[in-house]
């Protein structure tokens, strides 16, 4: 098979030689400092019984020793997020910066690669192809979780027959749970594969006290905020339509908030506070109509409305209706509505038909509604057309777009940000490995300094575990950092988005920039340097 | 009102100074030198008495002399296209090159600015904040039409009351097509306000021997590529979605298929192929179906599909469908299948109920079937299901997700390519105006050679006129070229599709890149490089 083409900044890309914190120039040198220890719960210590009583590490520099070759294994879990390449970069170069016969292996295809061992071996020339792009091909993603007893053995065996010092788990929350128990497990079972966790997510939900954001968010953002910025001008320039952009991000609407203070929308709706504030659809359909017809009283006929893509599963009463629709679809489509609370039926028949038709006949294969597959971009179109008919103060004309910002952000080039944090957190996972920890999330702090003053740390993954309710079974897992009502990102939001709405306030951001000064080109997220109490210009 | 937030890029594209042609460093020695008159037909002649035997002219250095300040107003005509603020920051530093007291006005909306006599004069402190930034919003744009002798006599009064010694309208075909004849009216009507076309539009369909191509499309291009690319790479990584994109482009596809030779996808359709092969839209059902069923035996369940926004109005069968649908309909809906000819029935029966009742019901002021209107991608993805529901030894799975590119690529910052083109431009405009030339289209030539060797001609646009029915009138328009499928572009994709079909060849543009060596920031398009037989890898 011949080559595939190579685009002139993906050979650019190539050569760029990612920024990490100074302590990382001789891992040979580097010591793990034991912080802290934070007790989990007592049942997540019942589960965890040999790895929930580790201390938070820090890395700092020592006297340089030698060490033996590692020999690490490394897997990427769930959907793509910008950096992936880099970790393994990272992971690589910090491997034979400690030994120079140091080997590493990828699984392939995700967790199912560990389960049924196939993996590849990672080596500089292959490497050489993948630094600092987007995209998880070079050993591909899945989204198995080793749960059974059979698939843990399985990985044990696989882990061993590959005589493996260290397992590295790139992942969300589900996946880095995932390798909490398998560094349990392997303990347990006389493995001595150490397994560290990395904090992977476009979604910003993976997040806590001590990790700072989640690899990937920074550039999906600025990739959705390039498009949205591109809309607020078209629709500044052409004065005749509404975008209503609809942006990835379920469980969380933190992609939302970021590309908000990105772009400075008319209008940006939140899924926290609107199930903090308990709004109707309906209500969310009246707020977006009386913008619609301020604005037109303005004389303006065009805006941008962002929207989270998890929207119509924060809304109280929309929830409480697919509640009622999974118990009672199972007994029979007839005399349904009678059967629904009142609450719930005036929910149902504020939704248009199609969206109905879709809600009773449309099932996951759990039996359950299929809430993810309403576009609720074109749902709110469809009800504000309707609301705005009944509004006779308003003259204005309604020419509503419908987007969606999902795919194009998982997989672009890295962000400088993205490429510097990524490889470093390849450094932290082989620093952990080779200090000899399991079961830790290797982390980068300080993230909002310079690359080369950022802090590496390891944080036992149980620390963070909890238990909640899933298909009816209590299961140990990383709570998801929502958009906190009463953190700085969401305040300035919302101390200047009344403003946005009416005035002409847009931001553009512009196309990601790899070259240039710092502050084009290295500069984190709002998000990240509210939350750290920067004083930052919006 | 508070000024709104600049971004770092912003800020950083204010400042940049646009690369032009060495003449263009002092425009008071500048001389006009006609080179070749080629004869418009005789109907043209007798529509443009006055303006249809002038001359091609080319810009050279000459001896340098003093002029008098030219009050000269412009106006942006249609869609938006990255560089239009250039244009107007090119002439007004044309202008007052030649003049310190030369003044820029700015008609606003579009052409109801000159109409209605709306406008406002532009100065240093405010052009200053729209170099090199995208959209239109600095005076506005429309799509009106300067047409009935009120509106031509209303524009000739308001450009004499402003005394303009020029008017530069930046548009697409109908847009210069109407300079031409303001140009051939103010002449006749003892109006001394020369007007001069400046070439815009995304699609790249205004070009021909002299114009090597349109503003905008550099960039609109650019910013698709980015987004096809990444998607190219998370078809590469996740192994299990079908991208359908569709991209902007009703009237050619010269958009998707630049965005092919910059991306690499499975599959792109081009309506020009589509319509000399005379393929029906059961023909291009299979020819997709047949790529997925070929890829799922590789073991591919993955894939990106390009589709020109414009695909379905190229398909004769569907040509045939809607013009007797259009003299049908009129008539009553009753029994109207039975009065289709065979053919034009058999297509209609092909089609998805829901598009069946669209092209019944919708239609658009004139009583037209509104094709415009029915999703592409969507039709295609469900007509594509359906015929590998039928393949029996299809096994494999097909998750479609669709996209439409289109209003985030006409307002984005523009390239470097367009940034310094629009200047130039500008810079041409001026010198037309100011050498006295009126009904003339300004342009750049040489483009793929640096901007410092860039050439400055004016074409008549009389000459690049013809007559085409629209509304059943005969009208005098500039004719849009099609994607010329015996052309470089067209030739050099299609020696690669079949292997771009199979293999996973995919090429990953990434952002627009404003800062770094040459070759990642000021290269032009594929298709531009091609068209001048340049030896281009791609």
């Amino acid at each position: 098979m011949e080559k595939r083409a190579v685009s002139p900044l993906e050979k650019h890309r190539l050569t760029y030689r990612p920024k990490r914190p100074q302590i990382f120039e001789d891992l040979t040198s580097l010591v793990a400092d034991p912080v802290e220890t934070i007790r989990s719960n007592r049942d997540i210590q019942a589960l965890f019984p040999k790895t929930s009583e580790q201390p938070i590490v820090r890395f700092k520099s020592g006297a340089s020793k030698s060490h033996a070759p590692l020999r690490v294994a490394v897997v990427l879990s769930g959907g793509q997020a910008a950096g992936g390449h880099n970790v393994i970069s990272g992971l690589f170069d910090a491997l034979k910066n400690l030994h120079p016969n140091a080997r590493l292996f990828g699984f392939l295809s995700g967790p199912s690669g560990i389960i049924e061992n196939r993996y590849i071996e990672l080596n500089q020339e292959l490497i050489a192809d993948f630094r600092n792009t987007g995209g998880f091909d070079l050993i591909g993603a899945g989204r198995t979780k080793i749960e059974t007893p059979e698939q843990l053995k399985q990985s044990l065996n696989h882990c061993k027959s590959l005589n493996l010092d260290g397992l590295v788990v790139v992942g969300g929350d589900d996946s880095n749970t995932n390798a909490a128990i398998l560094a349990e497990y392997f303990l347990a079972n006389e493995c001595h594969t150490h397994v560290i966790g990395v904090p992977k997510t476009i979604d910003g939900d993976l997040k806590n006290a001590h990790i700072e954001t989640s690899f990937g968010f920074d550039t999906a953002c600025k990739i959705y905020s390039e498009m949205i910025g591109n809309l607020c001008r078209d629709a500044l320039s052409a004065k005749k339509y509404y975008h209503f952009v609809k942006l990835m991000g379920r469980s969380a609407s933190h992609i939302t908030l970021e590309c908000a203070l990105q772009t400075h929308p008319n209008l940006a709706l939140l899924g926290e506070e609107i199930e903090f504030k308990n709004l109707t659809l309906k209500e969310i359909v009246l707020l977006i109509t009386d913008l619609i017809v301020e604005r037109a009283r303005l004389g303006k006929n065009y805006g941008v409305i962002l929207i989270p893509e998890g929207l119509i599963e924060f809304i109280p009463s929309i929830k409480l209706l697919i509640q009622e629709l999974n118990v009672l679809i199972p007994q029979g489509l007839d005399g349904i509505l009678e059967k629904l609370s009142p609450q719930a039926r005036q929910t149902y028949e504020y939704l248009p038909q199609e969206i109905e038709q879709q809600l009773m006949l449309k099932r996951d294969p759990h039996g359950n509604v299929k809430v993810s597959q309403i576009q609720t971009d074109q749902l709110l179109i469809y009800l504000v057309r309707s609301e705005l008919k009944k509004r006779e103060n308003y003259t204005g004309t309604f020419n509503p777009v419908g987007h969606f910002f999902g795919y194009e952000g998982r997989c672009g080039y890295p962000s400088n940000f993205d490429a510097n944090y990524c490889y470093s957190l390849g450094f932290t996972a082989a620093s952990l490995i080779h200090s000899g920890y399991t079961g830790y999330m290797g982390v980068m702090q300080k993230l909002t300094e310079p690359p080369e003053q950022w802090e590496a740390a390891g944080i036992p993954i149980t620390m963070m575990l909890d238990f909640e309710k899933r298909r009816g079974q209590l299961k140990p897992v990383i709570t998801k950092a929502l958009v906190d009502l009463k953190c700085d990102p969401f305040r300035v939001f919302s101390e200047h988005r009344e403003r946005w709405a009416l005035e002409d306030c847009y931001r553009f951001p512009g196309p990601i920039q790899f070259e240039g000064p710092a502050h084009l080109c290295d500069a984190s997220t709002f998000t990240l340097k509210l939350e750290q109490h920067l004083n930052v210009t919006v």
